[in-house]
């Protein structure tokens, strides 16, 4: 059986029989386990006939995880069935949206979609929300903090829509398929997991069944409602590419290459160190001026946590990194590697960041390196909202790792083009200054007054080393100062600090003809 | 950091503070994560202390798990730090128990154990729990039963106290190490992992602390509170042995050879099949018989679940098995294989046998072989008392396999000494005769009226069939009629299945002078 026929609808009420909704002795089933794959199995015919199965109503809460990140077709394609068949004032939490989710919009003007909780937003989507397409503020969460609301109970999912790259017919699902070749892959399924783990009903799609058992999983069958086969769960080059390339672009190179010098005059760089690199250009070039430093030094870093890519595993391959623990898998190399190497762990969203859990994987961090789009001169991070006072970004655990690691190296261009990185006052404060330890620019390094120890070691090791003041004076310099942006009174975001505590509202922009 | 310290009470204050304790921004971790691991890590230093700090109250639940079996230490350890600290009316939901629990009856005496929740129970604890030594009878539940009642809520756990033979400083616990050769080792952790994640609090005793994180891990540090490390978690050779070894009973060989000759022309043994061999000798010794039948048929299975066993090991490493899905391993091969092999998987007791979740691999099986302590003309099968109606075994997952396979078979011989198998009713129903399909003896075969397609098949292979009536008379001959068991009117015990219904009581024995 290489391939479960999914024509018929299968005999869901045995299914039932079998899962509790019948009590006493049961009349003994007969079919043999290949034949049951076949007609007693989860698999649907159609997202609709799912749908209609789970009992969604309007109002409920549906969610959907970020792991095809802009190749994603799940979101849009569920969107749209449900939009069809007629539901109203959804709320949608989604473990973050992107520039390809920009129908949504559609969804929101027709009532539709009430309510978005989400990481972060891109694009049309995101500008229309800004001007205030909704009524409601969407709701932006970390994503230790979407897990704590999840675990908590705050975040009630009533049906988790979740893509798998592959998936058997009685739902174990994972990232990677081990039995076609040309399976799209997005490697970790961490934030997906906890949504499975915690909704009412979970429905996987996936665009390749599998033999069962789809051993080792991500999600397991005992979390999976159903299953539907559709014929594509995303664009394979939106959702991964072969390998996180280096930038090329010479100031993030020359960020890079100072974070790393920061990193080793720290304190933090030692043997059985553990770090966490951020997305963007130059945080991710930071392993490999770090890579140098630890071959250089005989260093090994004992983990490396959060999202993966292929750098961190030749590391990892090479010695250098003796665990990784994967939350997101960045490219298709990091993907291969955690099908393939033993001590790249797939984790979940809870272990990895959440706040009310026992005890997360952040907490454990040396350090971590993280971008922002803005940072203000108490240190406060913006990585949300743009100079335009528009949301086109996302939190993703920038507030998490900076909480938990002991280092929190922030790398930013001085300034982009004609607008400021280093400000008096981000727009919008993601992560609260205080727990941000080392800005490192172009143009100069400033440390956290809270740190003084480290500001002294970085001088010690001949850094560069300014007050923040002076670098926001450096930039005002060179670009100026800003407009300050024109914004309604009308709160369209809110932002939530890791604990569950409101750290920032973001209002609706008001647009040049409005001022 | 090879060994953490753990003579000093560690800055639990900081722990909390990172754990959701309190709110708000703090002031930033500084330490390095190989300082906290010294300092700010879950390792308390006394079970006593970890008792005091997750605020165990008199009446409240503790659980324990069985997968060091009859090398246990942690029951009795943890159950005399209770006593001492003057607890009462606790309730323990053992996942199982075995003679060595025998200390148990002191601290039912002394009324710090009220009521007590498992699988089954042995030697000393089990012959004076059968003579009436509890208030309230002891609730006996199926592993899938149990892993129910613990998600729905019907079992809540407020401290559940697990062994693990190897354990980071921060909670990561696995049934394996990979830093201590020397350490013991108890392969899977799946009825421990289903506890701890949801009981209120976990506490790891661990005889080996080793570096994060220990990943994989069985348990993640997201699910535990606190650890102990203490000198020694169990007997290793009564945890484990190298090897279950076939066993050279000639009767339980016999057997063995007609199960598989039964299975063989059953109709569910073909090429990808699933099956699950219970423990006891006739049952294990089975696998040697198919494994013959598989190489010269060119056969191969899909997946082997449940208790897992050296030989279903060697299976798969030479292509005959292709996924082990492992709740329990039954001897250090399978450990071993656990730790090294890739598609041998962990699984949980929930994703093993549920009944309440949303689907569980029992529902998979095309065939179980199963043992008896009894069965009677119905079928009905006794795994939990004696001939003497003294308790002296455990469901385990008996009725769960039964229910979920397509083929049920008990191989059990048709007389143990005096003592008949086949009898015309069981003096305990643990797994309905409904569920049952076929039982083999060394003395014939019979196969359920329900299923007279399999009983056609079987006479076609030339197999010795005969009617359940036949064979409990041809045991009534050879041993004549047994005594009736006199029974006190008091319940002692509860028989639940799988589905949370009683299936039947235990009453207390009575002596020969109370007759």
């Amino acid at each position: 059986m290489e391939q479960t026929t999914i024509n018929s609808i299968p005999h869901i009420e045995e299914i039932h029989a079998q899962h509790g909704e019948f009590s006493g002795v049961f009349p003994q089933a007969t079919h043999t386990f290949s034949e049951r794959m076949l007609t007693m199995n989860k698999i649907l015919p159609s997202i609709e006939e799912a749908i209609k199965r789970v009992g969604l109503k309007d109002g409920m809460t549906i969610s959907f995880h970020h792991h095809f990140r802009n190749g994603d077709y799940i979101t849009n394609m569920v969107m749209d069935v449900i939009a069809r068949m007629g539901f109203k004032d959804l709320t949608v939490a989604a473990s973050s949206l992107n520039d390809v989710h920009a129908p949504l919009i559609k969804h929101i003007e027709n009532g539709v979609i009430k309510h978005i909780e989400t990481s972060g937003m891109r694009g049309e989507l995101a500008d229309r929300i800004s001007h205030g397409l909704m009524d409601f503020p969407v709701v932006f969460r970390s994503h230790g903090g979407r897990a704590a609301a999840i675990e908590s109970g705050e975040i009630t999912i009533d049906v988790a829509f979740l893509g798998a790259p592959s998936c058997d017919p009685y739902g174990n699902a994972n990232g990677y398929s081990r039995e076609q070749d040309n399976a799209a892959s997005c490697g970790s399924l961490g934030y997906a997991k906890l949504d499975a783990s915690h909704a009412r009903n979970t429905i996987i799609l996936t665009d390749h069944i599998v033999r069962f058992p789809n051993a080792p999983f991500g999600i397991p069958e005992s979390n999976v409602t159903y299953v539907v086969k559709v014929d594509a769960i995303g664009d394979a080059q939106g959702i991964m590419s072969g390998a996180t390339r280096f930038t090329k672009n010479p100031k993030e190179l020359l960020i890079a290459k100072q974070a790393a010098e920061v990193i080793e005059a720290s304190g933090y760089f030692y043997d059985g160190f553990s770090m966490q690199m951020g997305s963007g250009g130059a945080s991710l070039a930071t392993a490999r001026f770090l890579r140098e430093k630890m071959e250089r030094n005989n260093i090994k870093c004992r983990f490396a946590l959060g999202g993966i890519t292929g750098q961190i595993v030749d590391m990892h391959e090479h010695g250098l990194i003796e665990r990784i623990l994967d939350v997101q898998s960045f490219d298709l190399i990091a993907a291969e590697s955690l099908k393939n190497n033993r001590f790249h762990q797939q984790i979940d969203a809870s272990y990895y960041a959440s706040y009310i859990n026992k005890g997360a994987a952040v907490n454990q961090l040396d350090f971590v390196v993280l971008s922002a789009l803005e940072i203000d001169v108490n240190f406060n991070v913006n990585v949300l909202t743009g100079s335009d006072g528009v949301i086109r970004g996302a939190i993703g655990g920038h507030p998490d790792t900076a909480d938990g690691a002991s280092l929190a190296v922030v790398v930013a261009p001085l300034t982009r083009g004609r607008i400021p990185t280093v400000v008096k006052k981000v727009n919008t404060v993601v992560t609260p200054g205080a727990i941000i330890d080392v800005l490192v620019t172009d143009q100069g390094i400033a440390v956290n007054p809270l740190r003084p120890e480290i500001r002294e070691r970085l001088i010690k090791a001949g850094l560069p080393i300014f007050s923040i003041e002076q670098l926001e004076e450096r930039a005002e310099r060179i670009v100026g100062t800003p407009q300050p942006i024109q914004y309604h009174d009308r709160i369209v975001g809110v932002v939530m600090y890791r604990d569950n505590t409101i750290i920032d509202v973001i209002r609706q922009v008001k647009d040049p003809d409005e001022f």
